[in-house]
């Protein structure tokens, strides 16, 4: 089934608001005449162009929404589900900070191998704190935005579209605010809710560029997010234990919130499945990469997005990118019917979806994050 | 002279919205009462809050407005001088982006000399393109606020307040938005103005955590700029040649925006003037950087901020930060009257103030950034 989701669409075509509204069996519902109309808690707050003053308004309310709108949407809404017709997703918050993790173990030790062959597989700090770096908030785009390939400098001197185009499958957690920093016991009530990330990667230019100060240009032209919003409250039953921590991660990144969520990935490439990347293999969880994030006494500002980096399992069809899956160009992806790939190509659609145990058993299908390649620009 | 700078105040104690003001040699000038009085270009822009709206305006309003104002506020504009009991310079625009630039050669190399001693003094890509990273929008602070000494894990195992806090001498760079890629010969028409720029970093924190992404938590828990922004417009007799390159850069990093800004800087801590960085040293110019950081597609918003990187000049005296004032903490600097600094104290005020030559001769006086140290939160 579907998760009860939250998101902004607006009309076909129309450039006015859009509006908040909630995906439930019977379509795309709106939520904020619902709330207004039946007296629901914090209508004020749905009856709105995104979910910015919904973000902002912190967990009391998330939990308050989430808990009348759950049973609310088991009976008849069908008054407030919209005409299909024309509607499309929109972005569904302001993205103010965009800060993308490294904290799949896997996928590190990995793109050590690929990048950096014959060096120690982790850096020292790995396992002492979730590596990250920020992305640009500012080509955050909603599922379904078609992306240009890039140009940019893929090696010294010379200036070309890329010619390494990749896709990396992760979580997206999408941040409520903070005055400062945040206790581990404290940040899952800061995390709202799971969207599916994309983070489109050109590895030629990505490559080049970041010494020593990381990824800039070879990240920065898009990163997808699902339209859909999938509410942590939504989540409860996707709850695990973490992965065993050798060596054990210092007290303030310890509590009973550092949790790993159990969502298991599906990558497709062209209506493909090319792998299945299990979140629940990554290493620091949620909690600890908020808690980390704030340590320095930076306050989160509603709708800060975090990135979990690439999510990856042990086996080949659990990697969740084309370096990874294809083993940094040398060992080309089978997509089916005799296609195969080392890196996306022009017209390639990639598609990430997601599902988790619902609450009473069964699976909730998280909202799917999808993008075209479309031909670089003319020189 | 003063430059004839754009910020926003607010009252003091008044959490109320801002007001857009000029400041001139009379004062602080409500410039949106004036332009709304006296019928000047685009009053409803300067009749707000922030400079947000302007900023989007792009460069035809940024001229008529600067076109305007400079001749009227030689003359008598008294009554729009607003009472300077209590008034309190804000943050002048929401930051969008804040991307964070490495463009002094003599930087990088004294920075690699002294975290990566004996290896190459720059890395393979430093001459070809303006290496950078995205620091954190959301702690961007206007001058005047404190800055609380950051903990972070200053190594392996270990959280603790840092013990290398520093400052960097920097350039900021206000810009409005662009539809796509920026050539550079249109990238100035991108830049409304000037800002001082401190960019705090614990190094420490930098060191331990930068493998391979880059800095995070070491630089954002602050970065500080000044309140008045000089418009570009008002810098027209700064512009001198940039530095020789070698190798020359790619065609589309070079053409007739491709200028330096000779704009004097001068880093005085507690009252002591400590160095002299020379702007005009900059290898990257900020049309480079603009046309740089768009070159993959990436949209400019109104409201990103680009800093250049610390300043230093070749000589000791006009090292842009203590990491190479001090040598990675083995040469103490002198602050007069026998007190010594490797790194920042807490109580410690750092004031960034700059010069660049006006027209029809003399100097400009830029805004000051200024900030204190104030001790870390407990434990």
């Amino acid at each position: 089934m579907r998760s009860l989701a939250l998101g902004v669409v607006g009309g076909a075509g129309r450039p006015g608001p859009g509006r908040v509204v909630a995906r439930s069996p019977e379509g795309v519902v709106d939520i904020g005449s619902l709330a207004d109309v039946e007296g629901g808690p914090h209508a004020d707050l749905l009856a709105a162009p995104t979910l910015d003053a919904l973000l902002a308004a912190g967990r009391p309310a998330w939990r308050e929404v989430h808990g009348w709108l759950a049973p609310r949407l088991r009976t008849d809404h069908a008054p407030y589900v919209l005409p299909p017709a024309g509607l499309e997703l929109r972005l569904p918050f302001t993205v103010a900070d965009y800060v993308d993790f490294f904290a799949c173990e896997q996928h590190a030790v990995n793109a050590s191998e690929i990048f950096r062959p014959g060096a120690p597989p982790l850096a020292p700090n790995w396992k002492h704190l979730p590596v990250g770096y920020h992305g640009r908030a500012g080509t955050v785009r909603v599922s379904g935005t078609p992306v240009v390939r890039p140009w940019g400098q893929v090696a010294a001197g010379e200036l070309a579209p890329t010619r390494r185009l990749d896709l990396e499958v992760e979580l997206g957690f999408v941040l409520g605010p903070s005055d400062g920093p945040v206790t581990i016991d404290d940040a899952l009530d800061h995390v709202f809710g799971v969207v599916l990330l994309n983070d489109w990667s050109a590895r030629d230019v990505q490559a080049f560029e970041s010494r020593p100060l990381g990824p800039l240009l070879g990240k920065s032209f898009a990163t997808s997010i699902s339209g859909w919003v999938t509410p942590l409250d939504e989540l409860a039953a996707a709850w695990t234990d973490p992965p065993p921590r050798d060596p054990v991660p210092l007290p303030h990144l310890l509590g009973p919130g550092d949790r790993g969520l159990d969502i298991a990935l599906e990558l497709t490439i062209n209506g493909e499945t090319v792998s299945r990347p299990p979140a629940v293999d990554l290493y620091w969880t949620v909690a600890q990469l908020v808690t980390h994030l704030t340590t320095n006494g930076a306050p989160l500002r509603a709708g800060d997005l975090l990135g979990s980096g690439t999510v990856s399992g042990a086996r080949r069809d659990q990697r969740g990118c084309l370096l990874e899956l294809g083993w940094g160009g040398t060992e080309p992806v089978a997509l089916g019917g005799g296609a195969t790939r080392t890196w996306l190509e022009d017209g390639d659609e990639v598609v990430i979806n997601a599902t988790a145990p619902a609450v009473g058993g069964g699976r909730l299908e998280l909202g799917e994050v999808r993008g075209r390649v479309l031909p670089a620009r003319d020189a």
